[in-house]
Protein backbone atom coordinates (compact mmCIF):
# COMPACT_ATOMS: atom_id res chain seq x y z
CA UNK A 1 0.00 0.00 0.00
CA UNK A 2 1.37 3.62 -1.16
CA UNK A 3 1.27 5.97 1.84
CA UNK A 4 1.29 9.80 1.57
CA UNK A 5 3.39 11.79 2.69
CA UNK A 6 7.63 12.20 1.98
CA UNK A 7 9.06 8.95 0.50
CA UNK A 8 12.36 8.01 1.13
CA UNK A 9 13.62 10.16 -1.37
CA UNK A 10 12.22 12.93 -0.68
CA UNK A 11 9.93 12.96 -3.71
CA UNK A 12 6.79 11.02 -4.34
CA UNK A 13 6.89 9.65 -8.10
CA UNK A 14 3.26 8.47 -7.72
CA UNK A 15 1.91 12.06 -6.65
CA UNK A 16 0.49 13.97 -8.91
CA UNK A 17 2.79 17.29 -8.28
CA UNK A 18 5.40 17.23 -10.85
CA UNK A 19 8.82 16.11 -9.60
CA UNK A 20 10.19 19.60 -10.17
CA UNK A 21 7.85 20.87 -8.55
CA UNK A 22 7.99 18.93 -4.92
CA UNK A 23 11.61 19.55 -5.25
CA UNK A 24 11.02 22.97 -5.54
CA UNK A 25 8.58 22.78 -2.30
CA UNK A 26 10.60 21.13 -0.09
CA UNK A 27 13.63 23.83 -1.10
CA UNK A 28 11.25 26.51 -0.90
CA UNK A 29 10.16 25.46 3.08
CA UNK A 30 13.83 25.45 4.00
CA UNK A 31 14.43 28.66 2.83
CA UNK A 32 11.35 30.14 3.94
CA UNK A 33 12.09 28.66 7.45
CA UNK A 34 15.56 30.01 7.87
CA UNK A 35 17.38 26.73 7.83
CA UNK A 36 18.80 28.05 4.34
CA UNK A 37 20.08 31.18 4.97
CA UNK A 38 20.07 34.17 3.20
CA UNK A 39 23.54 34.58 0.80
CA UNK A 40 24.32 30.65 1.29
CA UNK A 41 24.74 28.76 -2.11
CA UNK A 42 22.65 26.33 -3.17
CA UNK A 43 23.47 22.53 -4.24
CA UNK A 44 23.95 22.94 -7.75
CA UNK A 45 21.99 21.10 -10.88
CA UNK A 46 24.06 17.93 -10.15
CA UNK A 47 24.19 17.93 -6.68
CA UNK A 48 20.42 18.27 -6.69
CA UNK A 49 20.25 15.24 -9.50
CA UNK A 50 22.19 13.24 -7.59
CA UNK A 51 20.79 13.92 -4.02
CA UNK A 52 16.67 13.55 -4.95
CA UNK A 53 17.54 10.74 -7.78
CA UNK A 54 16.03 12.85 -10.40
CA UNK A 55 17.23 13.73 -13.90
CA UNK A 56 19.26 17.47 -14.49
CA UNK A 57 16.46 18.88 -16.20
CA UNK A 58 14.84 18.15 -13.21
CA UNK A 59 16.81 19.76 -11.07
CA UNK A 60 16.96 23.00 -13.21
CA UNK A 61 13.33 23.73 -13.07
CA UNK A 62 13.23 23.18 -9.52
CA UNK A 63 15.96 26.31 -9.37
CA UNK A 64 13.78 27.90 -11.98
CA UNK A 65 11.29 27.77 -10.35
CA UNK A 66 12.85 29.23 -6.83
CA UNK A 67 14.66 32.31 -9.37
CA UNK A 68 11.10 32.95 -10.28
CA UNK A 69 9.23 33.40 -6.97
CA UNK A 70 12.30 35.21 -6.31
CA UNK A 71 14.03 33.04 -3.14
CA UNK A 72 17.05 32.42 -5.41
CA UNK A 73 19.31 34.30 -7.79
CA UNK A 74 20.97 32.38 -10.65
CA UNK A 75 24.40 33.59 -11.95
CA UNK A 76 26.94 31.99 -14.25
CA UNK A 77 29.76 30.75 -13.16
CA UNK A 78 28.87 31.92 -9.45
CA UNK A 79 26.26 29.54 -9.22
CA UNK A 80 22.82 29.92 -6.80
CA UNK A 81 22.44 31.68 -3.69
CA UNK A 82 19.49 32.34 -1.33
CA UNK A 83 17.83 35.88 -1.63
CA UNK A 84 15.55 35.42 0.71
CA UNK A 85 16.01 36.67 4.61
CA UNK A 86 13.54 34.48 6.44
CA UNK A 87 12.13 37.11 9.51
CA UNK A 88 11.40 33.41 10.67
CA UNK A 89 13.11 33.07 14.35
CA UNK A 90 12.74 29.73 16.63
CA UNK A 91 10.94 29.75 19.33
CA UNK A 92 12.55 27.84 22.10
CA UNK A 93 10.88 25.51 24.37
CA UNK A 94 11.64 22.85 27.19
CA UNK A 95 12.34 19.34 25.44
CA UNK A 96 12.02 17.70 29.00
CA UNK A 97 8.09 18.78 29.03
CA UNK A 98 7.39 18.24 25.15
CA UNK A 99 9.04 14.31 24.86
CA UNK A 100 6.72 14.19 28.19
CA UNK A 101 3.64 15.81 26.00
CA UNK A 102 4.52 13.61 23.08
CA UNK A 103 4.52 10.45 24.94
CA UNK A 104 0.85 11.35 26.68
CA UNK A 105 0.00 11.75 23.19
CA UNK A 106 0.99 8.38 22.16
CA UNK A 107 -1.15 6.82 24.73
CA UNK A 108 -4.25 9.00 24.40
CA UNK A 109 -4.40 8.13 21.16
CA UNK A 110 -5.12 4.97 18.67
CA UNK A 111 -2.01 4.08 16.61
CA UNK A 112 -2.27 2.12 13.01
CA UNK A 113 0.76 0.97 11.49
CA UNK A 114 0.39 1.11 7.59
CA UNK A 115 4.04 0.38 6.91
CA UNK A 116 7.34 -0.70 8.37
CA UNK A 117 10.29 -1.01 6.69
CA UNK A 118 14.04 -1.27 6.84
CA UNK A 119 15.39 0.86 3.52
CA UNK A 120 18.36 2.23 2.70
CA UNK A 121 18.04 6.66 3.45
CA UNK A 122 18.66 9.30 0.73
CA UNK A 123 17.89 12.65 1.15
CA UNK A 124 16.87 14.99 2.65
CA UNK A 125 16.68 12.05 5.32
CA UNK A 126 20.32 11.29 5.44
CA UNK A 127 20.42 15.10 5.49
CA UNK A 128 17.88 15.47 8.20
CA UNK A 129 19.44 12.58 10.17
CA UNK A 130 23.34 13.18 9.60
CA UNK A 131 24.32 9.48 7.83
CA UNK A 132 25.37 8.44 4.75
CA UNK A 133 23.03 7.99 1.63
CA UNK A 134 22.74 4.57 1.29
CA UNK A 135 22.81 4.02 5.54
CA UNK A 136 19.71 1.51 6.73
CA UNK A 137 17.05 3.33 8.52
CA UNK A 138 13.66 2.39 9.73
CA UNK A 139 10.68 4.07 8.41
CA UNK A 140 7.55 3.77 10.52
CA UNK A 141 4.39 4.84 8.37
CA UNK A 142 1.49 5.69 11.01
CA UNK A 143 -2.30 6.95 11.11
CA UNK A 144 -3.10 8.16 14.92
CA UNK A 145 -6.69 8.12 15.48
CA UNK A 146 -8.85 9.89 18.11
CA UNK A 147 -12.66 8.80 19.00
CA UNK A 148 -12.47 6.47 15.94
CA UNK A 149 -11.48 9.33 13.86
CA UNK A 150 -7.87 9.57 12.47
CA UNK A 151 -6.21 12.74 13.62
CA UNK A 152 -2.77 12.57 12.31
CA UNK A 153 -0.49 10.87 9.46
CA UNK A 154 3.33 10.11 10.77
CA UNK A 155 6.32 9.19 8.74
CA UNK A 156 9.32 8.33 10.88
CA UNK A 157 12.65 7.47 10.22
CA UNK A 158 14.89 5.93 12.41
CA UNK A 159 18.94 4.95 12.40
CA UNK A 160 18.80 1.28 12.05
CA UNK A 161 21.99 1.24 13.81
CA UNK A 162 20.36 2.68 17.06
CA UNK A 163 18.99 -0.79 17.71
CA UNK A 164 15.43 0.40 18.57
CA UNK A 165 12.94 -2.34 19.03
CA UNK A 166 10.55 -1.19 16.14
CA UNK A 167 8.14 -4.59 15.77
CA UNK A 168 4.42 -4.16 14.82
CA UNK A 169 3.74 -4.97 17.96
CA UNK A 170 5.87 -2.68 20.07
CA UNK A 171 5.07 0.04 17.92
CA UNK A 172 0.81 -0.56 18.67
CA UNK A 173 1.78 -1.14 22.51
CA UNK A 174 4.37 1.99 23.09
CA UNK A 175 4.87 5.56 22.10
CA UNK A 176 8.17 5.46 19.81
CA UNK A 177 9.86 8.18 21.79
CA UNK A 178 9.20 5.62 24.86
CA UNK A 179 10.87 2.70 22.59
CA UNK A 180 13.91 5.24 21.92
CA UNK A 181 14.40 5.54 25.38
CA UNK A 182 14.29 1.89 26.21
CA UNK A 183 16.69 1.54 23.83
CA UNK A 184 19.40 3.60 26.20
CA UNK A 185 19.24 6.67 24.14
CA UNK A 186 18.90 9.96 26.44
CA UNK A 187 16.67 12.65 24.24
CA UNK A 188 18.60 16.12 24.53
CA UNK A 189 17.04 18.38 22.02
CA UNK A 190 14.86 18.80 19.06
CA UNK A 191 14.23 21.00 16.36
CA UNK A 192 10.53 21.50 14.87
CA UNK A 193 9.32 23.66 11.96
CA UNK A 194 5.26 24.04 11.51
CA UNK A 195 3.51 24.79 8.88
CA UNK A 196 0.08 24.54 6.90
CA UNK A 197 -0.51 22.56 4.14
CA UNK A 198 -3.53 21.28 1.57
CA UNK A 199 -4.54 17.65 1.55
CA UNK A 200 -3.76 15.77 -1.58
CA UNK A 201 -5.96 13.12 -2.70
CA UNK A 202 -3.37 10.01 -0.92
CA UNK A 203 -3.60 12.27 1.99
CA UNK A 204 -7.16 12.81 2.25
CA UNK A 205 -7.89 9.86 1.93
CA UNK A 206 -5.86 8.21 4.55
CA UNK A 207 -6.97 10.63 7.14
CA UNK A 208 -10.74 10.80 6.01
CA UNK A 209 -11.28 14.27 5.25
CA UNK A 210 -11.89 16.53 1.76
CA UNK A 211 -9.46 16.90 -1.02
CA UNK A 212 -7.71 20.52 -0.31
CA UNK A 213 -8.61 20.23 3.69
CA UNK A 214 -5.69 22.64 5.81
CA UNK A 215 -3.67 20.12 7.46
CA UNK A 216 -0.92 21.51 10.57
CA UNK A 217 2.00 19.91 9.25
CA UNK A 218 5.04 19.25 11.44
CA UNK A 219 8.66 18.24 10.93
CA UNK A 220 10.74 17.41 13.47
CA UNK A 221 14.23 15.74 14.22
CA UNK A 222 14.62 14.50 17.64
CA UNK A 223 18.70 14.69 18.91
CA UNK A 224 20.33 12.83 21.86
CA UNK A 225 22.37 14.11 24.58
CA UNK A 226 25.57 14.03 22.16
CA UNK A 227 23.69 16.14 19.51
CA UNK A 228 22.97 12.89 17.20
CA UNK A 229 20.18 12.71 15.32
CA UNK A 230 17.74 9.62 16.90
CA UNK A 231 14.85 10.26 14.86
CA UNK A 232 13.29 12.17 11.84
CA UNK A 233 9.39 12.58 11.87
CA UNK A 234 6.61 14.30 9.62
CA UNK A 235 3.28 14.58 11.03
CA UNK A 236 0.50 15.78 9.78
CA UNK A 237 -2.86 16.92 11.40
CA UNK A 238 -6.11 17.07 10.10
CA UNK A 239 -6.31 21.02 11.44
CA UNK A 240 -10.07 20.84 12.10
CA UNK A 241 -9.61 17.96 15.41
CA UNK A 242 -6.15 19.30 15.89
CA UNK A 243 -3.79 22.58 17.01
CA UNK A 244 -0.38 23.11 18.61
CA UNK A 245 -0.83 25.46 21.85
CA UNK A 246 2.39 27.23 22.83
CA UNK A 247 2.90 28.88 26.68
CA UNK A 248 5.33 31.19 26.89
CA UNK A 249 6.35 32.76 30.19
CA UNK A 250 9.51 33.96 31.67
CA UNK A 251 12.87 31.68 32.27
CA UNK A 252 13.39 32.61 35.22
CA UNK A 253 9.99 32.14 37.18
CA UNK B 1 -12.54 49.22 3.99
CA UNK B 2 -13.65 46.03 5.21
CA UNK B 3 -10.58 43.68 6.33
CA UNK B 4 -10.41 39.80 6.38
CA UNK B 5 -10.39 38.12 9.73
CA UNK B 6 -12.16 38.50 13.32
CA UNK B 7 -15.02 41.20 13.26
CA UNK B 8 -14.87 42.72 16.67
CA UNK B 9 -18.25 40.34 17.32
CA UNK B 10 -16.17 37.33 16.77
CA UNK B 11 -18.50 37.05 13.30
CA UNK B 12 -18.06 39.01 10.16
CA UNK B 13 -21.22 39.31 8.63
CA UNK B 14 -19.55 39.89 5.25
CA UNK B 15 -18.70 36.63 4.97
CA UNK B 16 -19.63 34.03 2.93
CA UNK B 17 -19.26 31.81 5.68
CA UNK B 18 -23.11 31.22 7.86
CA UNK B 19 -23.24 33.21 11.06
CA UNK B 20 -23.74 29.44 12.66
CA UNK B 21 -20.71 28.16 10.76
CA UNK B 22 -18.32 30.99 12.12
CA UNK B 23 -19.81 30.50 15.45
CA UNK B 24 -19.17 26.62 15.16
CA UNK B 25 -15.65 27.10 13.94
CA UNK B 26 -14.50 29.29 16.70
CA UNK B 27 -16.26 27.12 19.41
CA UNK B 28 -14.77 23.62 17.64
CA UNK B 29 -11.30 25.31 17.83
CA UNK B 30 -11.47 25.92 21.57
CA UNK B 31 -12.75 22.45 22.16
CA UNK B 32 -10.02 20.58 20.08
CA UNK B 33 -7.31 22.48 21.12
CA UNK B 34 -8.29 21.75 24.71
CA UNK B 35 -9.13 25.63 26.13
CA UNK B 36 -12.87 23.85 26.25
CA UNK B 37 -11.86 20.74 28.77
CA UNK B 38 -13.43 17.50 28.47
CA UNK B 39 -16.48 17.62 30.07
CA UNK B 40 -16.92 21.31 30.95
CA UNK B 41 -20.22 23.12 30.39
CA UNK B 42 -21.14 24.81 27.10
CA UNK B 43 -22.73 28.16 27.04
CA UNK B 44 -26.65 27.74 26.80
CA UNK B 45 -28.07 29.18 23.31
CA UNK B 46 -28.99 32.57 25.25
CA UNK B 47 -25.64 32.76 26.52
CA UNK B 48 -24.39 32.11 22.86
CA UNK B 49 -27.02 34.07 21.50
CA UNK B 50 -26.01 37.05 23.49
CA UNK B 51 -22.58 36.91 23.43
CA UNK B 52 -22.00 36.60 19.52
CA UNK B 53 -25.14 39.19 19.05
CA UNK B 54 -27.17 36.40 17.31
CA UNK B 55 -30.42 35.02 16.90
CA UNK B 56 -30.93 32.26 19.67
CA UNK B 57 -31.64 30.27 16.28
CA UNK B 58 -27.97 30.88 15.12
CA UNK B 59 -26.85 29.88 18.14
CA UNK B 60 -28.60 26.41 18.20
CA UNK B 61 -27.87 25.97 15.19
CA UNK B 62 -23.88 26.15 16.05
CA UNK B 63 -24.86 24.20 19.42
CA UNK B 64 -26.22 21.68 16.46
CA UNK B 65 -23.10 21.41 14.40
CA UNK B 66 -20.90 21.06 16.94
CA UNK B 67 -22.50 18.09 18.10
CA UNK B 68 -23.33 16.42 14.97
CA UNK B 69 -19.47 16.07 14.90
CA UNK B 70 -19.25 14.62 18.40
CA UNK B 71 -17.42 17.71 20.13
CA UNK B 72 -20.13 17.88 22.52
CA UNK B 73 -23.34 16.48 23.92
CA UNK B 74 -26.68 18.48 24.51
CA UNK B 75 -29.10 16.78 26.77
CA UNK B 76 -32.29 18.39 27.58
CA UNK B 77 -32.27 19.69 30.99
CA UNK B 78 -28.78 19.32 31.62
CA UNK B 79 -27.65 21.47 29.38
CA UNK B 80 -24.26 20.75 26.67
CA UNK B 81 -21.22 19.73 27.26
CA UNK B 82 -17.76 18.85 26.17
CA UNK B 83 -16.96 15.30 25.13
CA UNK B 84 -13.92 15.67 22.81
CA UNK B 85 -10.97 14.91 24.96
CA UNK B 86 -8.41 17.03 23.34
CA UNK B 87 -5.10 15.35 23.07
CA UNK B 88 -2.96 18.93 22.62
CA UNK B 89 -1.06 19.95 25.34
CA UNK B 90 0.78 23.19 25.35
CA UNK B 91 4.33 23.46 24.33
CA UNK B 92 6.53 25.80 26.77
CA UNK B 93 8.99 28.23 25.66
CA UNK B 94 10.96 31.72 27.00
CA UNK B 95 8.43 34.34 26.67
CA UNK B 96 11.56 36.85 27.22
CA UNK B 97 13.00 35.39 23.99
CA UNK B 98 9.66 35.22 22.41
CA UNK B 99 8.72 38.83 22.59
CA UNK B 100 12.49 39.53 21.32
CA UNK B 101 12.48 37.69 18.22
CA UNK B 102 8.55 39.23 17.77
CA UNK B 103 9.88 42.44 18.08
CA UNK B 104 12.62 41.40 15.32
CA UNK B 105 10.41 40.31 12.77
CA UNK B 106 8.46 43.89 13.36
CA UNK B 107 11.45 45.41 12.56
CA UNK B 108 12.46 43.30 9.20
CA UNK B 109 9.07 43.61 7.93
CA UNK B 110 7.13 46.60 6.39
CA UNK B 111 4.00 47.52 7.88
CA UNK B 112 0.96 48.50 6.44
CA UNK B 113 -2.21 49.94 8.26
CA UNK B 114 -5.44 48.68 7.16
CA UNK B 115 -7.28 49.99 9.88
CA UNK B 116 -6.48 51.73 13.28
CA UNK B 117 -10.19 52.45 15.86
CA UNK B 118 -11.51 52.67 19.02
CA UNK B 119 -14.34 50.39 19.54
CA UNK B 120 -16.40 48.49 22.19
CA UNK B 121 -14.96 44.63 22.79
CA UNK B 122 -17.40 42.31 22.00
CA UNK B 123 -16.59 38.02 22.72
CA UNK B 124 -14.96 36.48 21.96
CA UNK B 125 -12.27 39.23 22.47
CA UNK B 126 -14.14 40.33 25.87
CA UNK B 127 -12.78 36.75 27.28
CA UNK B 128 -9.73 36.98 25.48
CA UNK B 129 -9.00 40.37 27.32
CA UNK B 130 -10.47 39.39 30.37
CA UNK B 131 -12.77 42.70 30.37
CA UNK B 132 -16.44 43.44 30.08
CA UNK B 133 -18.45 43.71 27.31
CA UNK B 134 -18.56 47.22 26.07
CA UNK B 135 -15.00 47.91 27.71
CA UNK B 136 -13.37 50.64 25.39
CA UNK B 137 -10.21 48.55 23.14
CA UNK B 138 -8.03 49.47 20.23
CA UNK B 139 -8.24 47.55 17.42
CA UNK B 140 -5.38 47.43 14.75
CA UNK B 141 -5.72 45.63 11.08
CA UNK B 142 -1.94 45.22 9.29
CA UNK B 143 -0.36 44.04 7.15
CA UNK B 144 3.53 42.58 6.83
CA UNK B 145 5.02 42.71 4.29
CA UNK B 146 8.62 41.03 2.77
CA UNK B 147 10.25 41.60 -0.44
CA UNK B 148 7.52 43.45 -1.65
CA UNK B 149 5.07 40.92 -1.01
CA UNK B 150 2.38 40.07 1.92
CA UNK B 151 3.36 37.44 3.96
CA UNK B 152 0.50 37.86 7.03
CA UNK B 153 -2.49 39.70 7.55
CA UNK B 154 -2.74 40.49 11.61
CA UNK B 155 -5.80 41.77 14.05
CA UNK B 156 -4.79 43.67 17.21
CA UNK B 157 -6.93 44.16 20.39
CA UNK B 158 -5.34 45.94 22.86
CA UNK B 159 -7.40 47.65 26.10
CA UNK B 160 -7.88 51.09 25.41
CA UNK B 161 -7.35 52.04 29.23
CA UNK B 162 -3.79 50.56 28.99
CA UNK B 163 -2.50 54.13 27.10
CA UNK B 164 -0.26 52.53 24.54
CA UNK B 165 0.48 55.51 22.06
CA UNK B 166 -1.34 53.80 18.94
CA UNK B 167 -1.47 55.85 16.16
CA UNK B 168 -1.03 55.19 12.55
CA UNK B 169 2.19 56.81 13.12
CA UNK B 170 3.87 55.08 15.49
CA UNK B 171 2.52 51.58 14.27
CA UNK B 172 4.56 52.57 11.12
CA UNK B 173 8.14 52.90 12.86
CA UNK B 174 7.72 50.84 16.09
CA UNK B 175 6.69 46.86 16.09
CA UNK B 176 3.34 46.97 18.84
CA UNK B 177 5.35 44.94 21.78
CA UNK B 178 7.48 47.73 21.74
CA UNK B 179 4.90 50.21 22.39
CA UNK B 180 3.65 48.06 25.06
CA UNK B 181 6.42 48.07 26.63
CA UNK B 182 6.92 51.56 26.02
CA UNK B 183 3.86 52.10 28.13
CA UNK B 184 5.15 51.14 30.63
CA UNK B 185 3.84 47.54 30.79
CA UNK B 186 5.78 44.48 31.69
CA UNK B 187 5.28 41.63 29.15
CA UNK B 188 5.45 38.77 31.40
CA UNK B 189 3.89 35.83 29.71
CA UNK B 190 1.78 34.53 26.19
CA UNK B 191 -0.28 31.59 25.60
CA UNK B 192 -0.74 30.97 21.70
CA UNK B 193 -2.39 28.20 19.88
CA UNK B 194 -1.27 27.72 16.05
CA UNK B 195 -3.51 25.98 13.39
CA UNK B 196 -4.50 25.87 9.38
CA UNK B 197 -6.72 27.03 7.64
CA UNK B 198 -7.94 28.41 4.21
CA UNK B 199 -7.74 31.61 2.62
CA UNK B 200 -11.43 33.00 1.86
CA UNK B 201 -12.18 36.20 -0.54
CA UNK B 202 -10.80 38.70 1.63
CA UNK B 203 -7.92 37.18 3.44
CA UNK B 204 -6.54 35.68 -0.44
CA UNK B 205 -7.06 39.37 -1.58
CA UNK B 206 -5.30 41.09 1.12
CA UNK B 207 -2.29 38.36 1.17
CA UNK B 208 -2.38 37.93 -2.35
CA UNK B 209 -3.11 34.63 -2.88
CA UNK B 210 -5.71 32.23 -4.41
CA UNK B 211 -8.63 31.29 -2.66
CA UNK B 212 -8.31 28.35 -0.66
CA UNK B 213 -4.70 28.48 -0.20
CA UNK B 214 -3.16 27.49 3.06
CA UNK B 215 -2.78 29.70 5.91
CA UNK B 216 -1.27 29.42 8.93
CA UNK B 217 -3.09 31.08 11.88
CA UNK B 218 -1.72 32.28 15.17
CA UNK B 219 -4.14 33.31 18.07
CA UNK B 220 -1.93 34.51 20.55
CA UNK B 221 -2.86 36.82 24.01
CA UNK B 222 -0.03 38.15 25.66
CA UNK B 223 -0.02 39.01 29.49
CA UNK B 224 1.21 41.36 31.63
CA UNK B 225 3.98 40.33 34.37
CA UNK B 226 0.64 40.22 36.89
CA UNK B 227 -1.33 38.24 34.26
CA UNK B 228 -3.39 40.97 32.98
CA UNK B 229 -4.04 40.06 29.32
CA UNK B 230 -2.63 43.36 27.40
CA UNK B 231 -2.77 42.57 23.65
CA UNK B 232 -5.39 39.46 21.92
CA UNK B 233 -3.94 39.11 18.00
CA UNK B 234 -4.72 36.89 15.47
CA UNK B 235 -2.12 36.52 12.90
CA UNK B 236 -2.25 34.49 9.44
CA UNK B 237 0.49 33.75 7.62
CA UNK B 238 1.14 32.68 3.79
CA UNK B 239 2.38 29.60 4.58
CA UNK B 240 4.50 30.35 1.17
CA UNK B 241 6.30 32.13 2.92
CA UNK B 242 6.63 31.38 6.45
CA UNK B 243 6.59 28.82 9.31
CA UNK B 244 7.18 28.09 12.52
CA UNK B 245 10.15 26.94 13.89
CA UNK B 246 10.45 25.92 17.73
CA UNK B 247 13.33 24.70 19.12
CA UNK B 248 13.11 22.38 22.03
CA UNK B 249 16.31 21.62 24.38
CA UNK B 250 16.82 20.67 28.01
CA UNK B 251 15.80 23.40 30.31
CA UNK B 252 18.86 22.34 32.43
CA UNK B 253 21.66 23.12 30.23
Amino acid sequence: MKTPGEDISGVDRLQATPLYHQIFLQLREEITSGERAFGSRMPTEQELAEGFGVSRITARRALDELAHTHLVERKRRVGTHVIFKSPARPIEGSIEQAVESLIAFGRDTQVKILELEKVKARPPITQALEIPIGAMVIRVARIRWLDDQPLSHLVSYIPADLGVDLTRSSLRSTPMLSLIEQAGIQIGAATQTISASLADAALASALAVDIGSPILRVSRTVLDVNKRPVQHVLAQFRSDRYQIRLDLHSANR
